[in-house]
């Protein structure tokens, strides 16, 4: 058999995520709108044979959000443009079921997949901001049981739509006149709680069959959901034993939903920090910590926990009692960084800052990092990563200096394996259900 | 005064607009979801100085739906890929309002407008298919004045949004750590009949502005609207009379909304046939015209008339009284059908052929048809065309043969004007409202 081999995402920030990343030196403060900034880096992780792009989303801003937060492009249009200038790479977006209508949904991620010759992905979340539903016209954010509910039958109806045309239905007679064979093209004919969509689809599989599913659920409800339906986890676990206790969790959970659990992809987020020398580790890693003000450290924490004003308590008195803000919102980051401060006996700044600008196993020399990587993975707390700091040479250096090394020890690909992301995942093209049905009544 | 000169837009259809094309013999039936196809035309036509490409769009097909609307691109997706690999071309692609949250439009097309570097447009539709509100979970599809009202509320939201951010808010001054100044980001709060949407945007403006906006609409509310709100109209004009009447019509209207009649332009779409002779033009013609089937002539057609079923009536009896179905569909294509039928005294297959497949004054050689370009734009029939034949090669002929003519007789650019669409246009970037409301308060 052949050897296991680690799975790499690049997220894609363009000025980067909450460490105020966009103050360091080396930073262009405007690189979340700068199309050729877009370009150049994921030309660098095709170079390196990452497996996909990522970029993250929200619907919802205040003068209070994280700078990565206030302007930046939208994910299915940046990831179109960023299609014409790749050839192998996954492209994964994030899109809300909460606030798009499933129709647009699949039709969107549909035409991204025909136009990148089968490598979308969809991360689909289900907004985790409160003041998002007054960008849409709604009074309230749905609660977190209903979001989830709402995620399953959305996503029914987007997979659902994606089928509408069998592989082989675009005849494209011209001699007959016969374009498509109307046997072959499926309404869905959905009728549920929240959604009521007839379809077909007015554009055809692609040749991976449909997108690829990212989920990262992390509550009870997410993990269920993302279990039985995705195709990769993105995690952001504290350390090791965590990212383990996760990943044999929702394994477990994926063999219980009948699957097999080596087709669901458990992916950490992480910011690797790669010196020359362990010293110089040391000191970019001081660099990048001393540009997060505890201020800002207390806003990307609010951020968990429903856009809370932390500056209300003192800063060195011991974490406030604030479980209940968190309930309708990113719970389990939340209870983790709750359960944190009770275990070490932290004060709030000590809190926030080990939250905001935390210390990894992934900072030394490549070697350590490969090491490191190398440890999370054979050690199954994680099937591969998702590289996270957007600084314009960090993605070079990871690249240039670790992946060799994880290339050389067999624990990452040399050349892509085919043309979809599926085919980089080692994923099987999807059965059409339709075909399916049809082949089974004839 | 530099003389006036005809802006050009081409239509990106893949494999060709119902008249059959995809069985022309040089047709690649695929053509309608292949990038490299896409990119080719897109590349022709910005090497030629076109305006604008142009995308259509429709959220609804059915069996008997035009191969056209059957399997294509979704505009905001291919324009985003086209803006990687083009400098200088607009991208207006077609969105209904009827069926997307303004806060996700407005997010989209500013999206694409920054990483194009201000090439955005948005034809703003209210979409005309019955059968839309089925993919939308919603019973009925809003009539015709209810759409209309929506669409300008619809506008308000988007363009207030695409305002959020001053030009100059981003201020990105690490040393102080301030990423923006707040003074200079603006909710929106609106509170309408239809939407309620608070802001801001989190995506800053382009360099542009605002994106261009688009109409069609045909009938008097349409045309109220297009006159009030957008940059360009796009019309299907029978002939040139009635080229002439629309344009003044609108012109009239626009200056009675206070407007400079200048700043809009009257934008037919046509379909020229060239060749080297009369003779081979005349040869293409029909070859274009023998594609397109009565059966398909009459399903054109009911496009018109909420996909009405005209294949119930004697072909060659006089054509049959269907105006009420037609009612809350395109209204203004349906009542100009049934004036023709009546005006001439036509049965049902020779309405559908006239319909379907229309012998214009743009056949002919390319002196011929530049001469035709002439007439309807000096003739202030027109400001400019948007060129609708998607074969492989027309749009090459066109460039090289009657787009020389032109830009010789000092009709058409030779060089773009500048970077934006606005620049291509001759528009000016339009003032934050914001930024003219808080100096005005000042
Ligand atoms: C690494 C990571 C990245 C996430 N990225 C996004 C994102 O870009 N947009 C978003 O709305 N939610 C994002 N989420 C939130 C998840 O979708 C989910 O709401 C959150 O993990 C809470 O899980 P739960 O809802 O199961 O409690 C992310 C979560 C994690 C762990
Ligand atoms: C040349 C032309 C192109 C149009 N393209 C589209 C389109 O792509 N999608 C769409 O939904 N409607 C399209 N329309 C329809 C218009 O948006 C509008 O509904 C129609 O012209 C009827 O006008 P009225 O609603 O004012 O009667 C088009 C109309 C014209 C004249």
């Amino acid at each position: 058999m052949a050897q296991r081999q680690m799975k790499l995402g690049f997220m894609m920030h363009g000025n980067g995520t909450g460490w105020g990343d966009w103050r360091h030196p080396d930073a262009q403060p405007g690189a979340s709108t700068d199309f050729a900034y877009y370009r150049r880096q994921a030309q660098i992780a095709e170079a390196a044979r990452f497996d996909f792009l990522f970029v993250a989303d929200s619907v919802h801003i205040t003068p209070k959000s994280s700078p990565h937060y206030l302007n930046r492009f939208e994910p299915l249009t940046i990831l179109s443009a960023l299609a014409a200038v790749t050839d192998h790479i996954g492209l994964v977006g994030t899109l809300t079921v909460s606030y798009a209508e499933p129709f647009n949904v699949a039709r969107q991620f549909a035409s991204l997949d025909q136009l990148s010759g089968g490598r979308a992905g969809w991360n689909v979340v289900t907004s985790w901001l409160e003041g998002s539903a007054r960008n849409y016209s709604r009074e309230k954010h749905y609660d977190h049981a209903t979001r989830y509910r709402l995620a399953a039958e959305h996503l029914d109806v987007v997979q659902g739509l994606w089928d509408s045309w069998e592989d082989d239905a675009l005849v494209h007679d011209k001699a007959s006149g016969r374009f498509f064979d109307p046997d072959k093209l499926h309404r869905l004919d959905h009728r549920g709680d929240f959604f009521q969509v007839e379809g077909p689809l007015n554009i055809a599989r692609s040749p991976q069959g449909q997108p690829v599913i990212f989920q990262a659920g992390a509550s009870e409800d997410g993990r269920d959901f993302a279990a039985a339906r995705s195709d990769a986890i993105f995690v952001q676990p504290g350390d090791l034993a965590g990212a383990q206790a996760y990943y044999a969790d929702v394994k477990r959970r994926a063999a219980g939903f009948g699957r097999d659990p080596d087709t669901l992809f458990v992916l950490p987020g992480l910011r690797p920090v790669i010196g020359s020398t362990e010293a110089e580790a040391e000191r970019k890693y001081q660099a990048f910590t001393g540009l997060t003000s505890i201020e800002d450290a207390l806003l990307i924490m609010a951020r968990s926990f429903n856009e809370h004003d932390f500056s209300q308590y003192d800063l060195d008195a011991p974490f406030p009692d604030v479980a209940h803000v968190a309930a309708n919102s990113n719970r389990s980051t939340s209870e983790r960084i709750i359960a944190l401060a009770r275990a070490e006996n932290l004060t709030l700044r000590q809190t926030a800052q080990r939250f905001a600008t935390p210390r990894t196993d992934f900072i030394g020399t490549p070697e350590q990092v490969a090491d490191a990587f190398g440890r999370w993975f054979t050690g199954r707390g994680a099937d591969g990563f998702v590289f996270n700091n957007s600084l314009p040479d960090e993605l070079s250096v990871f690249a240039d200096t670790v992946v060799p090394i994880l290339q050389a020890r067999g624990l990452f690909r040399t050349e892509y394996e085919g043309t979809t992301f599926r085919d980089s995942l080692g994923l099987a093209k999807p059965a059409n259900r339709n075909t399916t049905r049809r082949l089974a009544a004839e």
